[in-house]
């Protein structure tokens, strides 16, 4: 059978792994083409993703009591403008408006790039006492960035995402909505799209234009390199003062309130495939498969064999998201494109195996087989989806675990940077000279201070200055 | 309990309907404002009806095979040119973006206005074989149109909705789905938004830019003024030719797909407001309420009362959306929030209702109270709600039918426009003239030809010659 697949059009991950993702992205039929450059058409493969992973994140912040709103796309330079961090983080990338039909606008507006001026701007409108408080709002929307590269789900100019953004009576409240909230993202991640995370605290050079702390998720992709999946922003009450954000509390004084932003984008599609994939096309996580289970009928025009995927589907649909290909091509290449689309788990029924009151299951992520009894599936596949759910996680884990390495000195760093891709384990003085230095020298980022630190060296892999703290570092996407 | 009312803020909707609308939708909490000038903020009090219109009508989609997808916010300004009626439909009034960061683009770009230039775009790239037909995408998202005078709902520089762009082999097959998705529209609005619908063709004046041609529902608002709540269109091969977007039939010729679009709105919300709402604030029913139930705690300061409503709340949550109100307001401002927000069904629990083991349950939508046992409120509460629902569709029906009327001839016609506000039916010879004398000296407006004809007279109501169609007529926003 594996001379009938229709694989070969897919290059290799070891020989080129970029172009492998672009393959990936393409044949698995999750992107496609339109005139508009730079920017991503998400096709029904890749939007049904997109559906679950909205679908159980929103389940997650409606339990920590998330409500969802809808702000304006565009924003007006004014406000864009009025803290000073922010505008200047943002500006040189952003689209303008300035026509509105034939009449250029009196004040030119930016799609938004995010929303905090605009949040801010409603909060000041909206909050007046300690009871319109705490505010835990939410948006699904997009975001325009105006980027010079673009690659599919990494880096668009047009992405869709979720950002939360919350005011609170108090700092002590902002700070564990800001930590509360990237546990979520993590514990999400891991449980749902069975990639392990890096929790921890972004430095000062690479934190968000206008926070006070930054603090991220970051995840390691099959060839070594870094990705950042996520983040939830500490602003303190320095956006308050800018737009005047205020409160009276119990006590019948005025004061500022305290603000959190946090968000995560269609890149998490990105690190699915670059954690999971392998050469045969992608794998998904059963929890973020739209099809879970394909059932696959072999010499279909054979009496009952149709007939009998088709019970099986509708038996089986009670338990996961079932599907039957029923066209018209070979068996092999039914298998090959089940594969390059990730399904987790594929049903072979054929005229044998009815005779015997059989099917054959295969699993993508392993391509494990076993010959089950057809009254015997409703209860395995669940099981096998739950099992596959976990190795997945654990083998993602196993691998960025393998590709963790500490780095007592600089000769270490530079030679683990050039000869075995991942993350670096090493130790900071917390100047951002040796943060610049080492970018610039080797290409790696601090990724972030990990909350769990370790003690690797006591000096800073740099400089040789006294450590303060232990920083994962990575090249990254 | 009526004198502790906070509603004295709301004018009546027999003193000043328009007026009456802006304060539903300010003290309903449905939307709020911004320094973006026309443009929406929805609340979570809105979005979360957004979501529950969402949620219902994606599912009768994909139940006829739709799929979704989501493409780019932007189009060049040489992709909305292909196609010349569509163009001049929509030109004068999109956003123009023309800076990305500090550079001039090359070719200005607009802000979707709809996207039926993109998809085809899209689909000439994806389409190559009759294998590859139907194309039965949708996507949700905003879209922008520069409108002077703007309207919560109604009419803004922003708005969410729904567009459904579809590619066909056959010109059959295009005015099959065109037609069908009226009908789960038409069905939705019935069924789950309890407001009829009348369902009929636009004239040539009043069909949409590049279409062959428009359907329509029209619902009519409590003011007596017209609301179109969704359109179909088919537009042929016009936009395949304009675009290139062909096959390879079986027979191995190349044809031009055949396509439709169909798009619902925010505007549904408003829909809702001005069909059910009364003089106490916002109707909603009960499919399209957040939170169905409101249970509200008299004397709740008194030993177990909060402990009552609470435990209510949990065993009414298998049945219906619950809330309790815990906070410290009087029950009678309780009484009038909950009234105010729409909430169909509110279960009043005091100490002395305790006593006897019951709970008084009143109905938002006529105001009917009833003392109901404990124990019987899980088997009540979902029936009533059925009712609710029903009773509400039924409540619209007889008020559209009772301002609906006939009119012989263009005397009656002014009569009726300028003393009885409704829709009126009326005969037309099927000329632009007549449309727009009617319309230049009544500000009536064709709203559709009805799908269910019916004989008013033999001649047009304006110009006395032979009538071809009966048409609804009427103002509308």
């Amino acid at each position: 059978m594996a001379n009938d697949k229709k694989v070969e059009a897919i290059t290799s991950m070891e020989e080129d792994f970029a172009q492998w993702y672009t393959d990936v992205v393409l044949k698995a039929d999750l992107t496609g083409y339109t005139s508009v450059k730079g920017f991503m058409v998400l096709k029904p493969a890749g939007y049904a993703i997109w559906e679950l992973i909205q679908k159980q994140l929103d389940e997650r912040f409606k339990a920590t009591g998330v409500e969802n709103v809808y702000l304006p796309l565009m924003i007006p330079e004014s406000l864009l403008e009025k803290e000073k961090d922010h505008v200047e983080g943002f500006a040189p990338e952003v689209a303008w408006v300035t026509y509105g039909g034939s009449n250029k606008l009196q004040e030119r507006m930016c799609v938004r790039p995010t929303s905090e001026t605009l949040f801010c701007d409603f909060y000041q409108k909206d909050i007046t006492s300690y009871r319109d408080l705490p505010k835990v709002y939410n948006q699904w929307c997009s975001v325009v960035r105006w980027e010079k590269e673009t690659r599919p789900f990494l880096r668009s100019r047009e992405f869709l995402w979720q950002e939360g953004h919350t005011a609170h009576a108090t700092a002590e409240e902002a700070q564990a909505r800001t930590e509360q909230m990237l546990n979520v993202y993590a514990d999400f991640c891991e449980e749902v799209l069975a990639i392990p995370m890096i929790k921890g605290q972004k430095t000062e050079k690479e934190k968000f234009a206008g926070a006070i702390a930054t603090y991220t998720i970051e995840a390691l992709m099959h060839d070594g390199k870094a990705l950042q999946s996520g983040t939830s922003h500490n602003f303190g009450d320095g956006f308050a003062h800018a737009f005047g954000v205020q409160y009276t509390d119990k006590d019948n004084t005025l004061k500022f309130v305290h603000q959190t932003s946090w968000g995560v984008t269609t890149r998490l599609i990105g690190a699915v495939i670059m954690v999971h994939g392998d050469n045969n096309g992608l794998v998904l996580p059963p929890k973020v498969a739209p099809t879970q289970v394909m059932i696959i009928p072999i010499q279909q025009k054979k009496e009952g064999v149709l007939a009998a995927a088709d019970q099986l589907e509708e038996k089986l649909s009670a338990v996961a998201r079932v599907k039957v290909d029923r066209t018209d091509k070979s068996p092999g290449f039914k298998f090959a494109e089940q594969e390059m689309r990730g399904i987790p788990l594929r049903i072979e029924v054929g005229p044998r195996d009815l005779e015997n009151g059989e099917a054959v299951v295969v699993r993508r992520d392993n391509g494990e087989k076993q010959t089950v009894k057809l009254d015997q599936l409703e209860e395995l596949i669940p099981a096998l989806l739950d099992t596959i759910q976990k190795d997945m996680l654990e083998k993602a884990r196993a691998h960025r675990d393998a590709h963790t390495y500490p780095a007592e000195n600089y000769e270490e760093f530079k030679d683990i940077i050039e000869n075995r891709p991942g993350f670096i384990k090493a130790m900071w003085c917390g100047e951002r000279a040796c943060e610049d230095a080492i970018k610039e020298e080797t290409g790696a980022t601090a990724r972030c201070m990990p909350f769990e630190q370790e003690h690797i060296a006591d000096t800073c892999v740099y400089c040789g200055k006294p450590a303060k703290k232990m920083v994962y570092f990575g090249r990254a996407y």
